[in-house]
């Protein structure tokens, strides 16, 4: 992951150009750059040990297309964008290589990563069209440096179609459940696993679903143990929680 | 099922002492038997092809006494009541005759019934604390004729419980699935099987669970076609839905 | 019904070209033809004794079409679109023949098939504006071969215009519901008829019907016995689980 | 009605005790007697012509004594008080002279007036449970000089019973109709009178009756044109409003 | 009002045309004219007093063109269209002769009746965005036969432009109040007057308005006796109950 | 209001025998007193201006004992508990000199402040039923050191009874707002005073009232400006604000 | 702030011009303007304070544009006019000077005035996409005559930021906190000050969200004391309450 | 952890005491032990890598100690027991030696584990009432086998005390967080950890904190990456799931 500025505080300490303190002072200045629309806080990386993501929905393109900028002026090697309409991608993609997917409406700036994560994330969706929320959390972790397996379409109305992904279910060092409508597919798979599973639900659906409120309650009730939940839609969230645990090295 | 009433009228028919008109006439005058707390239709039997219930809750042991010597008095071989605490239990069994099931809160006046149903009405469970619903669901059904297999704690978070059943499952005319929390079971099994689903959500549950609303959800937006719902915690409407179902003749 | 992939199997046991263990391993594989898009599963009809069924609701017509040439490619003699916006109609219907039904927004490709459930299908609908929901119903009912009776507009504002209807109602095996606003037409239907009966709230109507959660909850807390529920708006469910108690024969 | 120290004043001024500034003074300064607990408002039987009522609930035996006194002592002939304990009742009945409601839980102090309103009010209610409501609804009703036609358990899931009173709903001046669960009642007696009518949703129900949400959208959303609605439970404000109504004259 | 078809009935009855049977009997096979999509109630005018009206939102002009036609030749002198939006407005006036009230959405074909009703109607409104849903209420009530009184502005924020309205409020027969976001206005006027007091609230209002659910709320909880509640936005529920209870004869 | 810790450690910097960095060191390293079941907050009256509160809800007598002791000991000279039963109240009494006020439910240790606030706080409430929640804020106000008017059950339904408090209202230099039901008396009183008021929506009502959401929503909707809210039955913290408010000086 | 007319009439009594009781009276009678939509209370500036400001959203250009000129007839120097789209600024700029801010939305007429407020107001917002209500609450404070201190995008998820600004924090004389999603700004800014916090939840944020509902209700419920809450979005009534808080004198 | 039967199975294999295909069966057979109240998976631990633990809510005492007893005999060294009731705990704790913690409301039946976990779990509550909810996810996480840090009473309205405790947050491999009321607690963590924070809303609070939601609404909404959340109250699964993200080894 992009530490670079932390990099670059620690090495200017070794260096002796820096002494501790005026690092940690640096540190806690946190030099904001102000764009008038949003302050870009670059030593997030930092404090939180990955970089920074850019939430697309309500920006303009040419917003969007600033703040990158910004971004791979301090040093940022990749950015992602998520909630990225196709008419907004096409304009950013006119200023900066853009890798778009319109399934998950997610653009990529810059190389992916090579994966870094100890094990494998398990993306799993109970239908088509959950899949636009299981590819945000899908690529999401990609961009992160995780290895990830797709299991799609595997909804607990044919029980059987998620079974012959037990194996891959099991392997898993972490699972991204996505559902809408009951959010059934969850729970199942949450007893079946013994790694954590992060449920998200989704907006899929209609009358009784109430948006996702359904399949949110759903799945904050699983009688399975080990589930928890993130908001309706929010893929990335999923992603990138998913990320932080299949980064977890044993010498912590 | 008990239609003696009317029998009673399609014999006087038969034996000529009432014309086809005078007994419509009769059908159609309801004579509501009143005792000041309720007016017991004698004739639903005849309308809807069924015995009266009563439904305990709220009513006092000895108005529940009152209306059950109506019923006899009237020629009603059995009579169910719901929603009977053991208190009143006690008050009744004092009177009548009275096999009380303190799981599911039911007491049963006279016989049951030998099962004259065409299929076998299985009641699916999803946990321990799911048994007293699906023991209304269950009882009533008996009460009403059917055969009926009893399938509890298979919830979906130890799917191979469930699995070891399926071939129970497979052979039943109607199965009557009741589940709290998230109810997911009702999903799962309404994948499995080709006969007509009912879900009874449970108020079994805490926080998010809002007595019930959860697994309501959950079921009213199953993605496996065939489910449909009643409210939540009646088992007894279940119970006498899935009797119904199980009682269509090929003849009709 | 589809039932020809079954059949093929069972054929190639008695034909000594396949053992039994074969044919269930066959079975269990489920070769699920990948789209890209959606696993279609031309064994559910196995499993569930029914034709898969095409949610076109965001579905891009050309999805759909895939859909249906793989389905008609694997032996499906007809197909049923639900959801289906004019539009995406006129494009399915340039390559595939299309029998569409703006009211109910339905989309048939293939004969309808004869009529084989036991008995009649009633749909009642409470006002002009709950018939979209009404037709979803009753066309999947007679897709899924069933007769079907329609009694629309009979809502209980005017409550002779329903009793007008009485003997339609009590010729019923099973009965589909539909009613907005408050509801109420689904309750009074159940305390008239002995058949079961299939409530199917709709979003109609505006201010505290809340998009149908005002008839769903009377619906729910229906004072009749033998009334379930589907989602709102889901006249597909009503349809497809009427179907289902209308087949149930007699030598189950 | 009550309007005792209105016509005090009246005659005051007749007798030119008072010229009918003074008057109108007097009535301006609104000569609130300090209990404490309560101001009681003498003067309101003036502005809106009728007696106070206590609102039992949430007052001790000793507060609801003390209000009686100092209204009987201000010339109150009656005195309603609602939700009134059979405890707090027992108690109040020590001081005053009180003929207690259980059914209701209604307390009255004095004579109950003759009827002076222009027709009659019809207390409709669906089941037993929903009694105590209407009583309520029904009591304050006489206790406000009208004449009072009672229709308990009539719930529409036995539509006969109901049409059996047709004649008595349709020779009401206006009718209050009580109903718990769906509420569906109130929609076909809507649509079956012709003068107003007023829907009591009750708390009577369980699970998705939401504690009388469910009959309360019910009614707001009722089909038949003419209802209005109350609060849940509040057989009270049905009872004075149709009260109100029911003595609207002829030469307003 | 209109009840042409009642008293051709009665008129045949008088003459000897029909005896008082055969009318009754016409009364109860209820001749509905099937247009396709819709059943007019000719008859509704007989049962409940007043003329049909159609509710527009949802129909195309095409379908309230013909349902006007139809009620035109059946004798009706006037028809009143709610939820008329100006563009199917201008339609329809092509057809048929329109009075068209853009503020409150309403069309009208055929004369305004001379008012009959026994007082005056006041309507009140909270605010300038509340007035649609009051015009609703208004000219409905115009539309039906009574004197209209319209106090619109008078939000209690200002209460001192209400209390100089106090005259003509005390005057009404019958108050319709309308008001959105906190519907504080019913219960003010509720304390104000001594006649029945029908609450409308209004979806005006953004955040915790919701809808108009704060509104309603607010109303149904009323500290004022005398007040009751339609749906929200229902203005035309509102007119038409004061119009109801402003034809209320002191003979009845 | 109590600020001895502050006044000790400036005092201390005055004396020279803290410097200014020592003594801003001492505040920022916060010595928690560790009791076990809480830290209290010694600094909190630095920081913020007032001394703690304790809210005795869930507290057993002994812990509310014990924290009043170390609060004691810690220099405070007068200590407010709110939510106090009076069980809990008698035990505390014996240990500590205790002024209990039963309505309102507060316990005051030590003596009431003289009043230090600039103008007067007016606490207002719409029914006897919310006096206890009226009290809860008055009586936090006059131990923040404020004067306080009370005006108890000037409720909207009888408007003159508020306006002849106008002046009353009008003199106050911040409101405080208290009602149940429907909360429409702070939107009135927003409309008639030129100073800041504070809603406190009450848990007072039934049905519709859903514990205090229908005043909370009625008064997050207020037609008038210069109105803001608190939680439900949150007196302490309209009382707190009150008083903040209320000390705001004229040479900030 | 503007109170000529208030001044003119007490000018007038000084001038002898005018008895008391002649002004006392033209106050009273509210010399309401009639412009057919709306009623322009000139007065409430007398009564409250303040001048009138236009809520822009659902009025028409034209019909904001007549408001603003019959205010500026009337007196008045300046007009704030809130919601108030980009369109409907173009047009209301062709006839009276407009200052538009298309953050927040809102329009100028006249200079904004010189501050007369007693301290600061800081704006503080969590995130990018609130900065649209802040400013609504900023502009406004600053347009009734504050000195505004803005602080935006100090969410708490970087914490420092937030408490990288404690000193214009501390040192406010009101705050005003806006945020959306989970809305914690409000209660970590009620735990950092000792001034009055006003929190203004925003419906930004998706899922459960609900609008703006999450935000809310983590407001409400803040553990930190001093803290109230205005409507979702409502940045108008932040600004104005703040303000008045900002002019209570010392004085009082 | 516990997993015995695991092991046992192995060996038997390793001893070729069972074949492969022998141990693979006993697993897929799972042998359920019926007690009548409840089917205890024995071979749950083989799936999910942990032991049984009991939800006490709702169980007799003597349902526990019988499932306890049978968990023992089959090998299970401890077990954990939630939501126990001091009176429960009384009666078990006389047959099965019980180790009980009233705050927390837990029971362990034998020895706590050493910890196995990679690091360290910190368990973060808001207030004193959280403390209960906190507890039961601190001891189900130390008997799952963790090192567990409590940080209580650290809520963000006293900011400075959490940010105190700053760098054992910061040494975290997983942050359980506790909170009620408005829940901001979570957030606040989840912008200073960069591990995963798991979190809790609790019950407690009053009007507005609806039993939770308002906290739940809050954490699910958390402006900071890397949150989850589990049901209101749920602190056993957020103790559960920490100790399963604590468990994942580096080598996976």
């Amino acid at each position: 992951m992009e530490q670079t500025v932390w990099k670059t505080l620690l090495q200017a300490v070794a260096d002796g150009k820096l002494t501790v303190d005026e690092a940690a002072a640096r540190w806690k200045l946190a030099p904001f750059e102000e764009l008038g629309y949003a302050k870009i806080d670059h030593h997030r990386a930092l404090r939180q040990g990955t970089a920074e993501v850019i939430y697309g929905e309500g920006k303009t393109p040419e917003q969007i297309t600033g703040i990158v900028s910004a971004m791979m002026q301090a040093g940022q090697r990749s950015v992602l964008i998520t909630r990225l309409s196709p008419e907004a991608a096409a304009q950013v993609g006119q200023v900066h290589g853009l890798d778009y997917r319109p399934m998950g409406r997610l653009g990529i700036v810059g190389p992916l990563p090579e994966p870094d994560g100890l094990g494998t994330v398990v993306v799993a969706s109970a239908g088509t069209s959950d899949m636009n929320v299981a590819e945000e959390a899908a690529v999401t972790a990609e961009f992160l440096g995780n290895r990830v397996t797709r299991l799609y379409d595997v909804g607990v109305a044919g029980i059987h179609r998620l079974l012959a992904h037990a194996e891959e279910l099991m392997a898993a060092r972490v699972v991204v459940s996505v559902a809408g409508m009951e959010g059934a597919l969850t729970s199942v798979i949450g007893g079946l696993v013994s790694c954590p599973v992060i449920g998200v639900p989704t907006s899929v659906g209609y009358g009784a679903a109430f948006g996702g409120v359904a399949a949110l309650l759903s799945m904050l009730n699983s009688c399975a143990s080990g589930v928890s939940v993130v908001n309706i839609d929010n893929g990335f969230g999923a992603g990138f929680l998913a990320s932080r645990i299949n980064h977890l090295g044993g010498n912590t």
